[in-house]
């Protein structure tokens, strides 16, 4: 779309907007326009999406395109921002990031979990998600990093360097260049937030900015970062893998019994032992047969045509490192196909900004060849936590308890290494009547779990992920009374 | 109602039946009238049930009432009899037991788990099951021992008397008095099923039967048994179950190690630990909090009313031994209320031939008296399962894997115990195309799991269930191909 038909686009909406600012009640959602509730400080902008096919009638905006993070080799990210559906000037900013490597933030968080629109299951449209969390926060949704999702590089050899060091670079210039476009968000209170491999990402996004801020020039309000599911500290995810698989009855205690007997996962070495090696193989067979994301669920069982899909999706690697299996985000793959079916749709495409509306670009939830071709990922985070800790960063980490993938005994694992004093013991929260979980409080992180919810936790439990999101931001404990 | 009325009542349906012969479809279920696939050996009989209210039309006989155990105490089992839905001539005899102690066999097993009649939601009605275990056997279930259900005894200090012996010999007796009335069955292939503390009833009374088949006059012609979700080596089930409350996120780590480092199941003394009982009261604890019989599904927050009744269903106890709590059985509290207003109504008392239809008895699911003052358990029925096995008996356990009260990391144990040969190694079993859980099979024993079952197993995978109960019948592995 050309510069002159998005102006005029946009007026047409700002029109609309106006003209319907009389307390309008949209379905039975009863919202406000904006105009009642606090307006945006935003110019008129060319990112904003002004005519997404299927989108329901919203009175927020959002803005969706590129930000050129390398202007020599010529990568650009792709973002999609929803401000908050109230207020958005006094709402923090959250930065959303899913793992993989590979995968998109868009496909996932954006569009099956956490965003407003969420892709619907004939794969034509997308519906209102009632607990989308704008309600609670400004969310930008990143495509990260080049070769994910519509992010790109014209230079070729920028693939083959990808890694947790180039992610984080990435991002980190990607902040910054879109202040420049959004720049009444520069000095807003900022969180990151991401789940699975972004467990990474994030706290290392987190320390680049936290170590940079020394530069007031580039100071970023940086409060506190969010994590669920998150891969954390390969050794002990891996014990926490295997001990949950034997524990939820996936495999047999013969085979945990010689995993315990033979497997150390602290070593470098871990896979020399062959014992140990064929043992965690077993396992990783056993878990093909189900959705390792969300243990109770069925699988999609597709027509026969795309079973290729499938074993796709359910791709798992074991390294000859004591890395863990990189196995690709998300756990629906049905849920998986239909955002596919919709990302790729030229409409679809131009409304977002990435087409002319005349080329289709490629797009697919996860990229397996940057899976494959990952560089360098950080044994473990937990001394970035530390850092962060230290430095009055506020850490929650959520982990949905029927997760195979990334359970919850890895990440209680890995924050049990951390050795920190609990400063509130064990308890239910709740939402809505019921247990939603547990947590426990540590000096600088808290840890709290989604009872029965696997590996993508809002699409398990949206409700009790919304009002989890808003405590955090909050910096107040989860309800613990019924 | 008088023998002349039965008979009466009796004749009208017998004449139904006839005129109705013709290929009737009922619904869309296509049953045919049993006079086209064999007929029925039985005579006419004072406890066929034929005006049960909101009963569904169907082409089997069931029949219910009392059998007296002890004539000079006045002692009586109530039982209720599902003749299988088509040629119940040629279909084996499974007795099937809840567990409690306590709690009823009728309202659990019979109607909200593989009975014919599924209690309503309303609490007034009963619905047709699509997934009934009379498909496959004639279903004979046993309100056991006096106290429980409509069972009863004449004789107060009877009452003081029950534990596991006691509940064996009466259903003993119950059996040889009940073929008395159904002589068609005294050679009929024979199992027993149950499950929960029917872990212990089942091998029990098998013994009995087992011990007493020398004498020819008394052979039973027991095949096999199955049981779910059982209690089965008390030191072992309680290991299992705080092992598994960890390991699912129930109780945080520090409560674990504990138990770990404090409690030895296997002593007559466990609970003289203090550090032991203190953290197995917090496990206990926190499963109050929510439905330790089936981790992730809501409770039933009823009425503020009804609270009571809650924390009534949800006791638990644990004793001055190394006996398990023995919580009553069942899963749905909403679902128990809903058994209790059936069976406390009058004309559903008169249809199962235990009101005169002027008196009501009062029926509870579970009998707390019972439970409370329970004389003897076996510590271990193992000892059991080897005399079983070595006689030719079948015996199969399955496990609902999202049950916390007896676990299948309990059941595992207890079978692990057993040190058993293993003749087919830990393999996914499949239905419709989705794994249905796990099995491994052992020389005399096979276990299997079911996938996100809670521990009333047919209440959460009926179809499944009843698949996995005529491999049991058959004798054949559960299906290992998708």
């Amino acid at each position: 779309m050309g510069f002159g038909l998005r102006v005029v686009v946009y007026f047409a909406f700002a029109f609309v907007s106006t003209i319907s600012s009389l307390h309008l009640v949209i379905g039975e959602r009863h919202w406000r326009w904006r105009d009642d509730e606090g307006s945006s400080s935003l110019p008129k902008h060319d990112d904003l999406v002004t005519n997404l096919p299927g989108q329901p009638p919203v009175d927020f905006r959002h803005y969706a395109g590129f930000v050129t993070v390398n202007e020599l080799n010529g990568r650009a990210l792709f973002y999609w921002f929803y401000e908050a559906m109230s207020r958005p000037d006094q709402k923090p900013l959250v930065l959303w990031l899913n793992g993989g490597p590979g995968c998109s933030s868009v496909g996932y968080g954006a569009t099956q979990e956490i965003g407003p629109f969420i892709v619907d299951t004939d794969g034509r449209g997308i519906k209102f998600n009632n607990f989308s969390w704008n309600q609670e926060a400004n969310m930008l949704f990143l495509e990260s990093p080049i070769g994910v999702g519509f992010s790109y590089s014209n230079t070729s050899t920028d693939y083959d360097n990808l890694g947790d060091e180039f992610t984080a670079n990435d991002a980190y210039t990607f902040l910054h260049k879109w202040f420049m476009k959004f720049p009444s968000y520069r000095t807003r209170t900022f969180y990151i937030a991401g789940e699975s491999y972004a467990g990474k990402y994030v706290p290392e996004l987190a320390e680049l900015i936290y170590d940079n801020n020394k530069d007031p020039s580039l100071h970023i309000n940086l409060n506190g970062i969010l994590l669920g599911n998150p891969e954390t500290y390969d050794a002990e995810d891996w014990r926490g893998m295997v001990d949950y698989a034997w524990s939820h009855a996936v495999v047999s205690d013969e085979t945990h019994k010689t995993i315990t007997e033979t497997c150390d996962f602290k070593s470098n070495d871990t896979w020399s032992n062959e014992d140990c090696s064929e043992a965690v193989d077993e396992v990783l067979k056993q878990y093909k047969e189900i959705d390792i994301f969300s243990l109770y669920t069925p699988l999609c069982i597709a027509d026969t045509a795309s079973s290729d899909d499938k074993s796709l999706l359910q791709v798992m690697m074991k390294r000859k490192s004591n890395m863990m299996p990189r196995i690709l985000g998300g756990f629906d793959p049905c849920l998986d196909g239909y955002a596919n079916a919709f990302y790729n749709k030229l409409d679809v495409q131009k409304a977002l900004h990435v087409s002319d509306g005349h080329h289709l670009r490629n797009w697919s939830i996860c990229n397996l060849n940057i899976f494959d071709g990952w560089a360098d990922s950080k044994p473990s985070v937990l001394p970035i936590y530390q850092k962060l800790i230290a430095g009055g960063v506020r850490i929650w980490v959520y982990s949905g308890d029927t997760d195979g993938r990334v359970p919850v005994l890895s990440t209680r694992y890995s924050i049990s290494a951390l050795g920190l004093p609990v400063t509130k013991s064990w308890r239910p929260w709740y939402h809505e009547k019921q247990v939603s979980g547990w947590f426990q409080e540590y000096e600088g992180l808290t840890f709290a779990t989604f009872r029965g919810a696997g590996h993508a936790v809002p699409c398990f439990k949206p409700s009790s992920s919304l009002a989890f999101f808003s405590a955090f931001l909050q910096g107040e404990s989860p309800t613990s009374s019924r």
